[in-house]
């Protein structure tokens, strides 16, 4: 676990896992002067900055080789996905769709073209699903495999769905599935590779998550209150949400669907599902809040409510944060 | 030295480092379709895209520990003052301000927080001097150090000035000083820290290079038809806008100013200081080519000439490709 220093005096002796990710960025972030031209700064799945009278949503998202991916568990292909998926998905919470996507990459010396092509083929192609191609990057030698990508975008006339915007009385709605990438990654770490074919669905998802883009942007055209990606897990963002709006989130279980290959792989591994779905990181499902007089938009499905307060609950019991940080991975 | 292996038939047998970091560069982005909003793609100094109807520029560039910067020769803030300053010369490159900054950190988990902090300052000092500041970005752990910063630009309606457009009869001329980080180099490579005082400028901008930021616009300005930046050193950097022009650039040894420090270290080291000034990197001097009728704008002086042909020649003769890469620091 993180212990938490951030409120002692020398902090600044400290380490920054003792401290957390979050804390780190808070000292980076809270308290600076924003130019007038950014319109979302840090704190949100993406920035909101006007440049030229337009509104361009900026994200960076970085996949580290041994900490979001292991080359004998993704090819190259899948980690260039992941790679642009990742911060599509984070454009696709403000309701923004890509434009263009830069990349630096940094790798090994004796890392093979083959390796490199590979993943530079999976970065097009993930990017061509928006007809948003790779304008520029770098490559720079590195000892472990690093893939920093930045995706820029649109709103195309939308307004910029935050998670500072629920509001008490709100229905709180999924689009996309829970727990798959958490059960793929148990699957990967527990099995042998002949094992895994029945839950192929749950590996891919783990290697290149499939995040419900354009549900982003019907989240966006329907008013959404409030938006996020799950990508550090339901509780976790839904943790940020309630932060940032000042509400509480609940949550009812019974609203919640477990993907049927998610509850085989959890009774085989002597698990709750339930874990997965509500604290598996990675499955870049989107969670956004609507006005309870108004209808869902598809494929968005309620799954709880917003209330007055802070903290999230999961059938009324109040939960702390839960799913894993960049940080914590290493415990 | 790299061999050049990007004309073999099963160049995908080979590694990044025996083609190069410019050939795994051109695999990555030649003969890719890009769409109709990229303006400039991958191969200049920074990507132009139209966002919304207005032309953003873009670029990103990684500073990785033990290869870019060292923790014993560089303090935290002047890293992110460099990770900022290389990528806004960039932007300068292209004629463009920035208008915000994004920045993916990677670090060990032990890093302390007083050096994250550190170079969060850094981060932003330098950015503030455009006004500027860090809009996202996020954080992960990894073995190195690793500062990806991402720029984000305006022309405010200046053409953007390409590598492409130098003409035969232009003049070339340069903005900002030469050789100056190379000296910088190699004095805190072979020089106890006590004897660095009488260089500190050298040494200070091979920590934090001060590029001509103002220099660029002027340029873009006076309708400069081509400009790069000196990230890899001038002769290496001219063979770029030589390639990309289709033109020949010809450098007098005699126009060209050679700083009185990096006489005087150069010297000391027993090299031809001219090896720093046409061969060493990191300076982030802006190197341009104006029509020869016209007037070039201050600070640019004049150190040479375009003409038909192809390549670099350094006083009528031809030189090879000079200049250090990524991969090639490592030999």
């Amino acid at each position: 676990m993180t212990t938490d220093r951030s409120d002692l005096p020398n902090v600044s002796d400290a380490t920054v896992s003792e401290i957390g990710e979050f804390s780190v960025i808070a000292r980076a972030t809270d308290q600076r002067q924003q130019p007038a031209d950014v319109q979302v700064g840090p704190g949100d799945d993406a920035a909101v900055v006007t440049i030229d009278g337009a509104a361009v949503v900026a994200c960076v998202d970085t996949l580290v080789e041994g900490r979001h991916f292991r080359v004998d568990w993704s090819t190259g292909s899948d980690i260039g996905r992941k790679a642009i998926a990742q911060n599509a998905a984070d454009l696709a919470a403000m309701g923004a769709i890509p434009v263009t996507f830069l990349v630096s990459l940094g790798c090994p010396a004796d890392t093979s073209v083959a390796f490199t092509d590979d993943l530079v083929a999976g970065l097009w192609a993930e990017a061509a699903r928006f007809g948003a191609g790779i304008s520029g990057g770098d490559l720079v030698q590195s000892d472990q495999i690093t893939v920093s990508v930045t995706a820029l975008g649109s709103l195309q006339g939308r307004t910029a769905v935050l998670r500072s915007g629920a509001q008490p009385g709100d229905v709180v709605a999924v689009a996309g599935e829970l727990g798959k990438s958490a059960a793929g990654l148990h699957l990967l770490a527990n099995m042998n590779s002949d094992s895994l074919a029945p839950f192929v669905d749950c590996v891919h998802v783990h290697r290149v998550p499939d995040p419900p883009y354009t549900a982003g942007i019907a989240a966006a055209n329907a008013g959404a209150h409030s938006m996020i990606d799950t990508s550090d897990g339901l509780l976790a963002d839904l943790s940020h949400v309630a932060a940032a709006s000042q509400v509480r989130v609940d949550i009812e279980t019974a609203l919640l669907p477990i993907p049927s290959a998610v509850a085989e792989v959890a009774e085989m591994a002597g698990v709750d599902p339930l874990d997965w779905v509500l604290g598996g990181g990675e499955d870049h499902a989107l969670v956004a809040t609507f006005a309870s007089h108004q209808t869902v938009p598809a494929p968005f499905r309620r799954v709880g409510s917003v209330s007055a307060g802070s903290g999230v609950t999961v059938d009324g019991a109040r939960v702390e944060q839960r799913g894993w940080t960049s940080w914590r991975r290493t415990e």
